[in-house]
């Protein structure tokens, strides 16, 4: 982990940075038709295999807490949880909230265009619920 | 985990079974075009964030060995590693080699039509190579 961790700039472009957790950056899609976040280890790998294993539970660990926070807040029919990198290679995980009444299921979200950004203040509000829910496990920081 | 688990009839239908691997099923989708691998994990659940702690932690751990044994006998472009569930939702990891070479890169494999069975003799090779890879673990059983 380091703080001179640059992150890619597609996942810059195509994403609001909502914080971090556990030392994984946490992005969300800038796509109000699925919850999709992101988490970035800050490590230069393109594979989990390639994080050590304290890397890789940290991760996890993320994932899991993101997981029950999307889980309780969206209540979706299925999360799809995936590391693809095909398109960009810096490691990264997506977790998105999928329901049988979305645009595109039971199709996969990555590919499927049309990308709709969020209104004014939605993001705000999203941070706000993250802040509320993460804020006493230590292991948020805003961003 | 429990040995009254009962593999979902659509993953039965589309892989072969190669073994057991740390308590998780080992599957290979039957399509030539990608070396496709899928754990199951013997848990009636369609989430992670379900399974307790310790089967996670049994997953990734299975995950980690098949990365390392796909990277080390695929030499893959990349890994995809994923759990969709959209249209199976018995909880099971996908790890598939990509390469920029293969047909549907970079688009993801999920939905793809056209699979290409394996050719005779294909499949129980792969068997040997897992159980050269992993037999020496104490935590591989073959199929």
């Amino acid at each position: 982990m380091n703080d001179s961790f640059i992150l890619h700039a597609q996942l810059e472009a195509d994403c609001h940075r909502l914080g971090e957790l556990n030392q994984q950056i946490l992005l969300l899609r800038d796509d109000v038709r699925f919850p999709w976040f992101i988490l970035v280890p800050k490590v230069n790998v393109g594979e989990i295999f390639q994080l050590d294993q304290e890397q890789q539970a940290a991760l996890w660990s993320a994932a899991r807490q993101v997981s029950t926070f999307v889980e309780s807040g969206y209540v979706p029919d299925k999360l799809n949880i995936a590391t693809i990198g095909n398109v960009v290679p810096q490691l990264h995980l997506h977790i998105i909230a999928r329901y049988q009444s979305d645009v595109c299921w039971p199709g996969v979200v990555w590919g499927f265009e049309g990308a709709q950004a969020y209104p004014g203040g939605a993001v705000d509000d999203i941070k706000s619920r993250l802040q509320e829910s993460f804020l006493q496990t230590g292991l948020w920081v805003s961003a």
